[in-house]
């Protein structure tokens, strides 16, 4: 019963971001008249009506422990999806994991071409600081700078991109990692930028930096769950629910989470991460239950 | 003898911000430890050790005639420079022009691979932003979301990358653009980042918005005249010289200034906004030989 009012609190904060994350990038990407429209439309459909939107959930629901304003919240949330969108196009794109289907729908670079999905991609990667960069947010100028640099840190050399290397590099060259290493492969590829939207939620609510760090081990809790239940469902999904291309890492004979643990250990090891994260948010009431049921739903997901 | 003179001022101002920019670069860039090293070794190679670095040189020599630190102005430069970069490493793409050659030495693409190249221009434009909002600098929070912003906007969906994609339309649709397309075309594509650079420079001299309007039309006209002549160049140019493939424009049946000016219009058109960019910095003295003859050297250039 708890659990599922849990559930239900999950679905309607997802629903409610989903549509909130929405009508946002409809306002922030008006079609022009020029020919660059092509651009402007190849952005919405990447980033509009698709994903779960967790990391702009993560960004206002840990906003919301601080009584941050939503519209504020939502921007940053927006920005971040930005990036996360704009990383997706080009991960999908040929020469990388060559994907044909994202959210159940043709890539970008198969719906437009190869060259729109990289200019789009980066229009998008531009227009994540430009939202966090806008004056007329009501943020101080502090707050903003603190934003980009996260978020700039989280998706970059030392962040996803870095990760992305490490992925490609044992594709190419057949290194083989071991737990170690494929542990800090995924806190990089993935991990950061899920800390970067509950880090981005706390700079917003004015949390100093040391008082972050319960939400930090949080976040890095679910980060390695979400890749380790990603693995598992690579392994176990319906290709239907999952709306992407599954059984990608065994084709590959990669190493994940799944090979070097075994589907069972895996498994245990991303509900104790889950179990951890909760305790991480002991000291919050009810205002934390998003967070705790977003920790739950990422190892019961099928998806 | 006075040409003369201004040209060892440029000669000097260029040679000394290349090196300043190549070491900026080296201190940023920090080849990790890990397998993601590749991607900051590919980031090195497209950022060190080319290139004429005239956004850089805008934005320091803007700087200086409101008396910015030399460091301060030089930070700036280096995330406009990487944007720059970024974008050509992109652009270089088989998907986009497709092209082998770029300041004399294989183009990112060739000399890694595609996938590298991708993150590597994905990595370099995150650290742009990076680079500006880290709060080591010692610019105040709000001159930084002001530099983000304008460089964010620079080089978007409403700037550089809406250019690219009017250019990309004509290519592969073969719409045909009169000279008012062709110069709004251009002002998105090279003309919003020239800008910015002048645009960042006064930023950091905490000159007002209103207080800009000269130095934004210097960066208009030295903008449209640097597209003129690249335009000249690509039909008259040397491909030893250029560093990079010529020729293009005129093999795609394109429209350039040259195509709808002819070539002597078009040196025409370049020179006498080269002079009206002069008469912009007529306010100044002595300390804006360097934009002067920056301005001079888009004309005369032979590359």
């Amino acid at each position: 019963m708890l659990l599922e009012t849990k559930g239900d609190v999950l679905r309607e904060a997802i629903t409610r971001t989903q549509s909130e994350i929405d009508s946002l990038f409809d306002a922030l990407l008006p079609v022009p008249g020029d020919t660059s429209a092509r651009l402007v439309e190849a952005m919405r459909y990447a980033a509009i009506g698709g994903g779960k939107r967790v990391r702009p959930l993560l960004v206002c629901s840990t906003a919301a422990l601080f009584g941050v304003s939503r519209d504020a919240a939502l921007r940053a949330g927006a920005a971040i999806e930005a990036i996360h969108v704009y990383s997706l196009i080009h991960d999908d794109l040929p020469c990388m994991d060559n994907d044909d289907l994202r959210h159940g729908k043709p890539t970008l670079h198969k719906a437009y071409d190869e060259a729109t999905a990289v200019l789009a991609g980066d229009a998008l990667h531009a227009l994540a600081f430009e939202i966090l960069a806008d004056d007329a947010t009501s943020e101080d100028p502090f707050t903003r700078s603190e934003l980009i640099l996260t978020l700039g840190q989280a998706s970059g050399m030392s962040g996803m991109a870095g990760g992305q290397m490490m992925d490609m590099v044992a594709d190419a060259e057949g290194v083989v990692y071991d737990l170690h290493a494929v542990t800090r492969l995924q806190q990089l590829k993935t991990g950061a930028l899920l800390a970067a939207a509950v880090e981005m939620g706390a700079i917003l609510g004015k949390v100093a930096p040391q008082g972050r760090a319960h939400l930090r081990a949080y976040a890095r809790d679910i980060g390695l769950a979400f890749q380790i239940v990603d693995d598992l469902l690579d392994v176990e999904g319906d290709i239907e629910k999952a709306g992407k291309a599954l059984r990608k890492d065994d084709a590959q004979g990669k190493q994940t989470f799944v090979t070097l643990l075994g589907v069972e250990r895996a498994r245990e090891q991303a509900r104790a991460l889950v179990d951890q994260a909760e305790l991480r948010l002991a000291s919050y009431g009810p205002e934390a239950d998003v967070l705790r049921a977003l920790a739950r739903y990422i190892v019961e997901r099928d998806r």
